[in-house]
């Protein structure tokens, strides 16, 4: 009695030999994963070849029937490659789609294939290394997207702005003092992925249903050919163990967390009363009714997936608390959120550095902003404490009535008359002056990892070198 | 210059005329929305074909281009019924993808269907209409889901079965009382989906962008056409509310985690030391390695579910978090959670009525577990109050000690000797040996709502007029 | 002997009485709910004091017991309205709390209390009591919130400032249009609330430990001296059931995310480039460093318990997820997260109620942003489908050019001249301009819910009428 | 002036100088932090401590003036020991709060501590050192429930126990196997919580309020004092992010949601038809009306503050997405899921520790149960392939037809008689029987990380070498 038998009457599914009925038509489709996990099929392929082999090493299958099932996997993926793969629910997931296929070509040597294996080490198999693979491009992601700010950093090393606290100016900064500010948080980011990786690398399979196998497998074996460290050390835990989805979504929602604040960023300096940034036509859109509109689109969307990022992370979280071990169908809900959210973090990290490489900056706009609001006050209060030794919080007080009387003269701090400076403090001479400019404030700014385009400078080298970017100036 | 005419070039999306370059491939696919939102195709034409009449009737359009307009919308419908929607990512969404078909058939002027209305009022609107039938369609699932409960709480209105707290036997109920309290449950998540349709029943359309519009346009007749109560009273909130999607979404979570609750106990129920239900072979199912499994799958997926539900419901409200109005492109994440959510309730409440409605509960093995463990110390304590004054304190304490006896015994309560219960309190005497029984027991908790067979009956009679059940027994 | 007896030595606990051992520290410290429970005070000695008389009525409890009963619970009443409540881990909660004192104050008839009820009914009505008030609470602060706004809505209905869509001026509004947008917001909030008031407007008492109770008690009585609308009708599902707590959630995140818009759209208007409004002192700081500021923390702190609510209804989602009946000791984790919620929402209320009361609003900055970015394009393509029959794709189109063109000659669109806009197409003449306005286009803005002064008008009234503000002009 | 002339009169709070109104009620309860964050006290005056030593060995603050800011920290520090935390709203958080007192105590000189550096930076030195502290105390707690568990694996390595699949009992396993599957998720934990804290090991202080600070400061020294790796590369960054905060609670909610895991099978196997085990006394509580209930409420309570855990990881998830650079106000709101997630994490880990400890395990109740449903099957699968070359698929259907059989007769699997084995499968003979036995079935499961006794033994003296339990065997 082949599979392929199975194919027609009640009893196809190839579990079936002792249900009286065939699954109804609610059950096919809320049990069938193939319309979502098709998309291991690569993975799957790729561990059923190396447990075939392994199993022929060992002596557990002779060595022409793995060979046989080796050449009939490499067609199927031929024409999964070719052709798609074929979605029958019947067959309910990636696993029994490949082995049915297999067991179509070359015959019932297909049914050795699944000797001390199931499908619970299977899919813990596929699903570990397509997450890995997934870790690796949100690191490469986000390399490109570093390198684009790393760049457009050492260009605007000099470009004063005006740094925030509450959204309101506070001290000047450069720009590239801000951009480099992304590039460590898209740092830790990469350190999570890799954490994770490292933590992920681990191979579940010959862990079998829940129990390991009697068989004398090589677990060592099929670990080094699917190129995992090692094999996982409990075989009930390996089944049951969706920590490398959960580490790739939390890294994700970190990442896109970092990726909303850089887009609301670009969406409030796009806006008209800000007017910092200019966005590239080919990454914005116009609206269907309103024909002077230019819309910052793909900062929002990349805003907005956040959301729907963080809410992979829920879901997943959602459906394991509290499972007991070993394996439970709740699990096969494990792979939609981790796809989604793959997709969408990798089209936000794609988006991004197309805004940060293509989009041009009004230095002049930027200046402009810096300036109002007497973002040097403090520069005022820190020449007191350094010259005549006043504790901060006393010049801190003085450098505050400074900022009244610039008010009510209606200038800028650093156009205050020097009487109506000294009518505040005695103290206070002509010297000052000179500190209390935009391009003295930020010059000054040179402890380490602070705003001064010399220390700019030092960090755009520091990340050309660790991208690895040709000439790390 | 037709929309026809751009489609070749640069500038063939329809807001295009300003943009030097065509949208990047990066900007084409995150922006893209055709691939989900086709789902709204039959939204969108109806309410193109209201939003016409209404032009038309008030002057705005001429009856002939109306006519043509109305001809050509059904002419799409009857496409898109037959071939399904084509997926045109340059098209960005099932609006343009109407209109530009629209346009192809009849020519400009299908042009002048978009007077008085922006895609912002348009996407409220479809958008609207399709979640008001999501929350119609959830409500019918449950009250199906309620039917197979009450059918089956009328059918075990006298089966006893332990009532469990802390998942320890705690006193013994029917059956019939513990599957009336998910029809409670499920009566809530209905009126939870109807307040939702009551608040959301508000038609956005002719808000148009974000302010309105100065064409004399009759928004009481298009909310009419479209079956809504009356139109939206602002038109700033009216595009940038998506209040009715979350409304669904957190009903369809509370009612996910009242399906998880029930697919916890079914599971449990349906191991072997349990033992209390057996499931239907359509929804369950065996092991690809372990032939005597029979894995209750389907219960195991609405659990699982409730997961990924309660993550959409988050990913929703993070992309709003925090969104200035009017509309902001991060509200295109609105749908893909809505679409999930809405696809996977139907399935998990079908599933579990079709687990109701078919499943055998072991009824033996139900009073068996229900009288091990002492379960009607309680009536003992009960007894000593109601015929001795005992305060209920005191009384509680003579029952642990009655409880201890009869561990030390080893046997159960009601069968502790007299002159044993005796020593503990000599105020019991033979009489209170009938109330220690589990029918005694049961058959006592008469008190509104109890689980005695006759409040029970009483309840199921009062669901089955409730629910329109034919003979409301 | 009592329970004053038991408070000494290892089985102190009331239901101890089998226990060889006295609690852990660990256990002491994860089981006692009574550091936050103790809020329910005033719900449990009015439970109790209902319960009482109940009893008596019924002849369950004779009138001397329940008299000095009801006496008891006074005196603890005054006891812990004068000093608070005493935190005794060792009594665990606030029922045992409670009972124990008054076992204290009148002696072992104190036992009498808990007779035909339990601590799993006794919370669920304490619990339930509670969170009504609390939803009352919430739409009280909403109604408040509604009337500052619809109050400024009223003085700037016609205020023109910018509308915004994708934070990019898109056509002129009014800040009354706008402010009552967040007016519906709330509205619909406070419906929610309402339903969920409605919803759980139903008495558990009486359901005792999950199955009722033989005692001859009154549920009807109960519910209605506590003021439900209707006793609970499944015991088992009344003392599961904390629908009521995610409803109380789930309408705090709805309104927690529609005033992180408002407080996002303040801190974007305060900051110094939009400067659209200016924040009374009261609500705003200054910073420890730099003395010229003046930060929206009020408004950010509001942005920011968006987070802290949201989490809230996550947090009793995922306790809740796949809890069997009926009580879980899970379910104690239901206060924390609605107790928190509850402050941080009336806080944020009464802010939000402030900053709109006392900001002062810039109304020639709005108005200068307004005109910035030809807003009014759209008045011109609407005018040629009015004056001319042009498709409105067509006008659109023509509207996009006269646009390009206004940027090329670096004027506003209403000041392009004539010949420059005839060049674009030969119908447009003289009488466009007076179109093009910014008061033309807000006046233009007449559809039902529109922008305009006279529709804003008519709503502050509606909306004044439904807040029974005195004279609703 | 100094801070203390301040206390009295509108302007009381340090920043206070340009304010003309005293926040009003309302403000000080929203933006007072120091009813949480005074937890941060230690780590504040360890942190100033640090800071003007440097400032002192830099030259910037004088000799005397430094040892004087020091002693007065040091007798802050023995008051807040001795007396708390003093919670005075107008002095807003734990930084002023401090200042102010050091004010008080040594006058105007305790202005000169705030030299160079910002609440800002302040703060953020202060939480990542408490957060810090926090991730190595999950870590030692996760150590010490991991030794619990090696030990009581190493005692039941031979313990034959039901392997359960979707909650039905599947092949046999030993309970050593199954705690032991715990210790790797805990494993895995510890590495999270290790990997956090490598990636947090970085000092802000110095960065000031976003750009650095013109002070000659050496942030090296204060990194080294502070026991940092380095400072931080950017200012920016370090005064905006949060990445630690969420790396503990991600890192936290995984670990709840493991221990939501064994929390749900300790439940379930304390129930009476499971009776797997039974709980110590000091974690488990009796019913306040059910005398005979023995509750796992330990085990409940660590399964429900799974839901708190997550849901503080949702709620800063939410307030940290879209906040723009640098510090925002919002980011007080990172604090209290923190802590209330650490506090709830310690004593989960605790009980869960003592759980493990003091429980006792039925064995003979988990053989009864292994034994039921011919959970062997699997074994005479794997017999045909092995000893007959049969494929698995086939042999498969075969041990499936063999499990209905035994149904059939009402027998084990063990037990169906020979003639009824060879009449499904002639192959089939008398060597078979032996392995069939649930001890031949585990004492099978030899490949690495398999059920079998050897590989428990292994992997148990494995885990007490990593965790340095003194004889490791």
């Amino acid at each position: 009695m082949s599979v392929n038998d199975d194919r027609n009457g009640a009893s196809h599914a190839m579990w079936g030999g002792r249900f009286a009925e065939g699954p109804s038509a609610i059950m096919r489709e809320i049990n069938a994963s193939i319309p979502f996990d098709k998309a291991l099929w690569r993975e799957d392929i790729r561990g059923s070849k190396a447990h075939v082999a392994m199993l022929a090493a060992q002596g557990i299958v002779g060595e022409d029937d793995a060979r046989q099932i080796d050449e009939g996997l490499d067609a199927i993926a031929a024409e999964y490659e070719r052709d798609g793969v074929p979605e029958d629910w019947s067959l309910e997931d990636i696993h029994m789609t490949v082995e049915a296929r297999l067991t179509e070509l070359i015959g019932p040597v297909a049914g050795k294939l699944h000797t001390a294996r199931s499908r619970n080490d299977q899919v813990a198999t596929d699903f570990r290394l397509w997450t890995l693979d997934a870790m690796q491009a949100a690191e490469a992601g986000l390399a490109t997207l570093q390198r684009a700010l790393v760049t457009r950093a050492g260009e605007h090393a000099d470009t004063v702005m005006p740094g925030f606290t509450h959204l309101q100016a506070a001290q000047p900064v450069t720009l590239g003092h801000h951009l480099l500010a992304y590039y460590e948080m898209f740092r830790r980011d990469r350190s999570r992925f890799a954490d994770a990786r490292a933590r992920a690398d681990e191979c579940p399979l010959g862990s079998a249903a829940l129990a390991g196998t009697g068989f004398a497998i090589d677990r060592d074996a099929t670990a080094e050919a699917l190129g995992f460290a090692r094999p996982t050390s409990n075989s009930l835990d390996a089944v049951s163990d969706r920590d490398f989805a959960l580490d790739y979504l939390m890294a994700a929602s970190q990442c896109a967390l970092h990726l909303s604040r850089l887009a609301e960023e670009i969406i409030i300096w796009a806006s008209q009363p800000f007017g910092f940034v200019r966005l590239p036509d080919t990454l914005s859109t116009g609206s269907s009714i309103m024909p002077q509109k230019k819309n910052p689109d793909a900062a929002e969307l990349v805003r907005g997936h956040a959301g729907r990022i963080v809410g992979a992370a829920t879901a997943l979280m959602v459906t394991m608390k509290g499972l007991p071990l070993a394996y439970s169908k709740d699990m096969q809900d494990d792979k939609p959120p981790v796809f989604e959210a793959h997709g969408l973090l990798q089209l936000c990290l794609a988006a991004m550095e197309a805004m940060i490489a293509d989009c041009s900056f009004n230095e002049a706009r930027m200046r402009e902003v810096a300036g109002a609001g007497h973002p040097t006050a403090t520069d005022l209060a820190d020449w007191l404490v350094r010259t005549h030794g006043v504790p901060f919080r006393e010049a801190h007080h003085v450098a505050g009535a400074a900022v009244k009387a610039a008010d009510e003269h209606g200038c800028d701090l650093a156009d205050l008359p020097l009487d109506a400076l000294q009518a505040i403090d005695g103290r206070i001479d002509e010297s000052v002056r000179d500190l209390l400019t935009l391009d003295a404030s930020v010059a000054a700014r040179t402890s380490y990892g602070g705003a001064a385009p010399e220390r700019v400078r030092e960090q755009v080298a520091v990340a050309r070198e660790a991208l690895g970017m040709e000439d790390a100036r």
